[in-house]
């Protein structure tokens, strides 16, 4: 496997095929990039990562260290490993599409998380059977008492990474989400690169 | 349209076309009863009802009065009109599967909503895209601040009822939760039957 420092470009997402048992590193280069992750099952994308399945499995609204998400077939896919961030993530919330954008007054095409996992994934010429909720890494989202939901600029710092294993063959996508008409990738609303190792 | 009072037999689904400016009245006849609940537009079901949009764009974790759901495109689908219930509804967790009742320790097949959708949406002739993460009407799961989910028997008293209004065409599909192993449908695990009037 490589170990090579590979990027998620600013509003662009990426794939990369992973072995069962590897593990990938996302790295948050500049410490306020949400990074949406989705993942599917090789050779048959039918089965992904499933954010309503995992919530159940784990009976928890986010991984912690141990934890894994789940298939929607509930076989385990992704593991979490490391953190360094303080462990606030998003598993609630829809990729950004050209519909959010169009809602928030966007002249024109918007890049969007969305459109970002079609083009990644036929980049790496594997069927995409459908836009799963995505893992929406260090999005500082939380569900209050009252039943609302709020979203701030992500807690982690700098060079803050999580370490996942993969659990299954797979094809991992990673978006270095382009929302900059809210302050979700920061207070100063510029998306920004993120990184990635697999080893 | 039919007034007439329609049953969604215990541990069963069924589906019903409604058309833009309808009303359904969602009934929990015995008190405790867990209605899983999707929608799909017609004649393209291919946009449907999404959680992940709908906490997005209405930034709570389950609707209150007035709100509505989002589809899939970001376009609402339904409102909820009316809610004689305490309001403590799901939008979290995946429609119970074989999977996860073979995760429980079940012996043989078990019912469970996500065959309930498919079984309904065949029964109607219409074209089932996908198996979205349904409107868990009643169920009672609860977000934790330190961001574990808990499921209790639903706070719901015999006879409340719901009242959605449907925004576009649509069929709705509704599952009277086989859930008999974990006390989601009541402490006594005893599935039943729940009702139905669309008008």
């Amino acid at each position: 496997m490589s170990q090579t420092l590979q990027a998620i470009p600013a509003r662009k997402g990426v794939a990369h095929r992973l072995r069962a048992g590897s593990l990938v590193k996302i790295i948050n280069t500049h410490g306020s990039q949400v990074v949406d992750c989705w993942a599917f099952v090789l050779p048959d994308t039918q089965e992904f990562m499933s954010m309503e399945h995992s919530r159940a499995e784990i009976s928890r609204i986010t991984p912690r260290i141990g934890d894994s998400l789940f298939t929607n077939r509930r076989r385990p896919i992704l593991t979490l490993i490391e953190d360094t961030s303080p462990g606030v993530h998003d598993t609630t919330l829809a990729a950004c599409d050209v519909y959010r954008y169009q809602r928030l007054g966007a002249k024109g095409y918007h890049d969007n998380c969305a459109d970002n996992l079609v083009s990644a994934m036929k980049a790496a010429d594997v069927f995409l059977p459908a836009v799963p909720c995505p893992f929406n890494i260090w999005e500082n989202s939380r569900v209050q008492p009252d039943f609302t939901q709020t979203i701030e600029p992500p807690l982690s710092k700098p060079g803050d990474y999580v370490i996942l294993r993969a659990e299954l063959d797979i094809v991992i996508v990673f978006s270095a989400c382009p929302q900059d008409m809210l302050p979700c990738n920061g207070a100063d609303c510029q998306p920004k690169d993120a990184h990635f190792v697999a080893f």
